[in-house]
This record gives C-alpha cells, sequence and structure tokens, in this order.
C-alpha cells in the first residue's frame, strides 16, 4: 500500500471536433458502423502543440498549490526523441530546474506512473509530483484500417500526487501488472526508433501509422485482465458491485462495456469513449477527472483503475480516493 | 535513503570496433583531434538487434538467479514507438507474463531508472527488479557535426536491483536532480514524434540525426551538477578523496576527467570513454559493471553516481554498495 493521495486532476480536450459522420467516408464506413463498431461518436483534433495540452491539464490539475517537485510525462506520443517529452511540458507551463523525466508504458502510462511516481511520493524522493499525459493520435491514424482509425482522438489530462496527510485514508491500495511478449505485434507503430527509419530506401510509409489488431489483443487482453482484477478486488474484500468507481482505459465501447458484463455498476463506470475516443494514455486520467467531478465522488471511495496497452499488457489498481 | 541492493550487474559491447582512425576522415577531422578533444580512443559499432544486446547484458546480470518481477528499459533509442522497448527485451530474454515498461530521461535514463525502480522495491511494489540499458548511436550520428560524430558508440548495461536484507547496510543513500528547459535544444534529435514527420514533405533529413552543442551543454551541466553534488556528500560526512568510487555517464573525455579536478580521485573513477565511447544512457550502468569487478570493490563502499543528460538535466546519487 502507498500512503498517496490524488490532490488535483485536469483535463485539457481540443476545441476542434471531427464527428463519426465526419469521418465515415474516409474510412470507408457508415457512421453507424462507427458507432456500433467503437462506441466512438465524436472524437478531438489537437489544435496545439501537444506540450501545450499537458500543460493546459497541469495548470488545472495544480490549482493554487505551489509547483510540483518532479513533472513525469506519462504519454505515448513523442515531440521528439531528445530531449523528452516532459522536459517541453515543464518549458510550456513557465517553470525552470524541476527535475523531469518520462514513463512509456503505451496506454498504460499513466496507471504505471501513478505506482511508479506513487512509490517515490510514498518513499520521499518527492512531495508533490505531476504527472502528464498528452496524445496527439490523429495523425498517426491508418484510414485503410477502419477500426483503429475510427477509435483514436486527442486530449491531455494531468493529475498532481502528493503523501496523505496524517489520519486521511487516501491510498494506493494495490497494483498488479503483466506483460505478454507474444502480443508485441498485436498494436504496433514501427517507426520512431531504430526497426523504421525514414531515410533508408527499404522503409515503409505505413510503419509511419498506427496499426491494431484490435479483436485479437481484446480477446487477449480481456481474460488477462480478468484474472488480476478480480482476485485484486477479492482480496481487499470488495465484490464488484461494492467498488464505488471502476475509472479504465477508454480502449473502446465495447472494451468499457465489458466491465458492466462483468458485473460493475454502469452509473460507476467513467465511459467517455463515445466524446472522446481512445486518447491513448490521456484517456485513463481524463476519466479519472470526470470521475472527480461528479456529484456523488467522495473522499473514501474505492476506484478501480484497469486497462490494457500494446505489448500486450494489462494492468489494474485499486485506489482510495 | 532506499534500501536497495544491485545485486548483479552485466554489459554487453558489439565485437565490432571503429578506431578514431576509422572515423577521422569521415568527420574532416584528424585522429589525434578526437583523441583529444572527446578523449574516445574506439567505440563498437553494433551488430546485433538492440533488444539482444540488452538481453545479453541482462543474462549477465541476472546470472544464476530467478527471473526478474520487473523489467525496465532504461535507454534512449527505441527500438519502435509501440510497444515500448521493454516488451522486446523480455521477448528476447525468453520470458512471457512479467511486466515491463520504459523510463526515459535521455542519457540519465539508468540514474532516474535507479531511483525510481528503487523506490518501487524499497516501498515493496516488486522484489526483483531488472534495469536494462541498450543503446544504438550510431545510425542517428551527424557526420557534419564532428565532436558528437565522434563521441557516439553502441552498447548495453543491465542492473538487477533487490531489497537489502536484514543486516545489511546496502542503499541508495540520496539522489538529487533538476532540469532546466531553457537548454532544451542543447542536445536535440527532433526526429522520432510529432514534431517531425517523415513523410510530410517539409521535413528535413537532419531532424533524424543527434545534434548537440558540447561547449554550451558542458558549461551549463557542469556548474549545476556541482551545486547538487557538493552538498550532497558533504550532507553525508563525506569528501571528495573520501568517496570510494565515483561512477559517472561517459559523456566525453574532459567530461569524465573533470571529476578529478573537483578532486575525486583518479583510481577509484571509472572512465570507459577512451574504450567505448558515448554509450548515451547504457554509458552509466557499463561503468557500474566495470567498478563492481574492480578487485579493490568491497560491500559497503560508498559511490557517486552522476551525470547530464538533454533537457539539460543534471543528477547525482549515492549509493552504498
Amino acid at each position: 500500500m502507498l500512503r498517496i493521495k490524488v490532490v488535483g486532476t485536469g483535463i485539457h480536450v481540443p476545441e476542434r471536433v471531427e464527428t463519426a459522420e465526419q469521418l465515415a467516408s474516409r474510412i470507408g464506413r457508415s457512421a453507424e458502423w462507427i458507432r456500433t463498431r467503437t462506441g466512438v461518436g465524436e472524437r478531438r483534433i489537437a489544435d496545439r502543440p501537444l506540450e501545450e495540452m499537458g500543460a493546459s491539464a497541469a495548470r488545472q490539475a495544480l490549482g493554487d498549490g505551489p509547483p510540483p517537485d518532479v513533472i513525469v510525462n506519462v504519454s505515448t506520443t513523442p515531440i521528439q526523441l531528445i530531449p523528452d517529452t516532459s522536459v517541453f511540458i515543464q518549458h510550456a507551463l513557465g517553470y525552470d530546474g524541476i527535475p523531469s523525466f518520462s514513463i512509456h508504458a503505451t496506454c498504460l502510462s499513466f496507471l504505471v506512473g501513478l505506482h511508479t511516481v506513487g512509490s517515490l511520493v510514498h518513499s520521499g524522493g518527492y512531495n508533490r509530483a505531476l504527472l502528464v499525459s498528452t496524445e496527439t493520435g490523429t495523425p498517426f491514424r491508418d484510414l485503410a484500417e477502419a477500426e483503429s482509425a475510427a477509435l483514436l482522438g486527442d486530449g491531455a489530462a494531468a493529475a498532481v500526487i502528493e503523501r496523505t496527510p496524517e489520519g486521511e485514508e487516501s491510498a494506493l491500495l494495490d497494483f498488479r501488472m503483466r506483460t505478454w511478449p507474444t502480443g508485441r505485434d498485436m498494436a504496433e507503430f514501427r517507426g520512431g526508433g531504430i526497426r523504421a527509419q525514414p531515410w533508408l530506401p527499404q522503409h515503409d510509409p505505413n510503419d509511419f501509422l498506427f496499426r491494431m489488431k484490435g479483436t485479437r489483443i481484446y480477446r487477449l487482453a480481456k481474460g488477462r485482465l480478468a484474472e488480476l482484477l478480480f482476485p485484486m478486488i477479492a482480496e481487499a474484500g470488495l465484490t464488484p458491485d461494492s467498488v464505488d468507481w471502476v475509472v479504465p482505459h477508454q480502449m473502446s465501447g465495447p472494451g468499457v462495456e465489458a466491465f458492466v458484463e462483468a458485473g460493475f455498476r454502469r452509473a460507476r463506470l467513467i465511459n467517455l469513449v463515445n466524446r472522446f475516443g481512445n486518447c491513448i494514455a490521456a484517456s485513463l486520467p481524463m476519466a479519472l477527472h470526470e470521475m472527480a467531478h461528479r456529484p456523488e465522488c467522495r473522499r473514501g471511495d474505492t476506484i478501480v483503475l484497469a486497462g490494457t496497452g500494446a505489448g500486450v499488457s494489462v494492468a489494474c489498481a485499486l485506489l482510495r480516493w
């Protein structure tokens, strides 16, 4: 158990909207197909640099409080390879001198960051940590792969973590994760590294697009995640219908809806897929921000955070708000 | 203080050697200039995939012990953007199901990883963590920028961290870091992300090469690092000549030599620049492996780890072996 408390959250979604109707003809499907298959009614399209989106969400999460003493970028989309994106987010926030680095676990980056940076805060390495996820999947959509192209959207979210004050019970109660490299080709962006170097004549332009075998990844991940999630809540003395909130990675409409089929309460399941699509690592903290602003949300509530990512990885956590 | 112990280290250097003499004509300088300016007599050139280099170092670090319960890639060079490199390292090791992710802080990735993953181990999140740095800077050298092209080399290194057993005193005693985005253009690779998309007509091929303003970064980083390092060792009751080992990032020959000028003992300063150049994030754990195999190295020794990275970031740590 890590004695940490999420003291602030923030979100930034671009103003520009792309509806299922607007996208349909570009991917050779109907708007109805998009809505049914992916659950995405509309998504946002980035209209500002990635670091400014992240900084906007971060400012909201920081509120009137002091600056953070560490800034951790927990995103998949990089601005450039060197320096890492955390440096640009710090600059966009107008800070200088704050230790900054990045954690990359694809769609699970925020959840892995919450555990990892939570450990740093719990053990006294830092006192006020800023986590920022900022993603623009739009330019990397493969319009020939209708399903993933219809899922991806742009957005940013942030959270500020501090040690839990004496007498309060906020905590990261549990965290579980597994990674299965047998699924490493199920969700890929092959560019951006040593494998697909754009100046080499044999490079394939498709290497610079996101490709996903959605059905295969869903089948693998659903079972694997259940194997982690149900023992975790049972060991905490909880049942699906006694968990106060479920805040999943917004992988797809059916992917989020699967939590209802598994017995969690729809009224306490945060589902932003229809409005924003899958914003990669930003999806989960965007949903956490939404939960934090629901009138029913109270300190002490139990929250299941869960998701899947390329790798294939699955992870879940139990947070006491 | 984190009660962690480095229980194993490993290294992999490619067999293929490129000497200063072989590189000289390609960068329009003499071998003598390379040796004097950068301290690099020769470097290694990768002849195997990045993940196999990392797996080779990891196997040595793991030794006869059990598999790790988390694998963290702490490197700058990615294989591809999605999934992150940790997944490919796990696959090359023949494992499946071990949680894996990446930490990116450019040349400081291993040091940030030691602190971050050390916190996870200290606080009980994991019991046996594998950190792997694997780097191939060679394809990203800008031969028109003689200094950085003469510095970069390829290599990999790994370390395994466990909680310190009762009765032993191994620990990460201190860690300090600062990041100054005012220096974000001093060391850059502008490709690999949203900024320089290779399929756009306006992209610049130079964006896919590493560029460094060596003199500016050295001047900024040297003073900033001193401001962190000397208070850290003084607060621990140490002086430069009483520290048992100095294990720096191998930024350059003069960069490593600066620790002697600052009063640390040359005989206890690990300098691999002449043999291997600057292997980005792998440099520091390569030097740690070298230290661990010196006959004078004993459990209980005090070790200064220190370095600079793109950002500009500076960091230092005090480790009791």
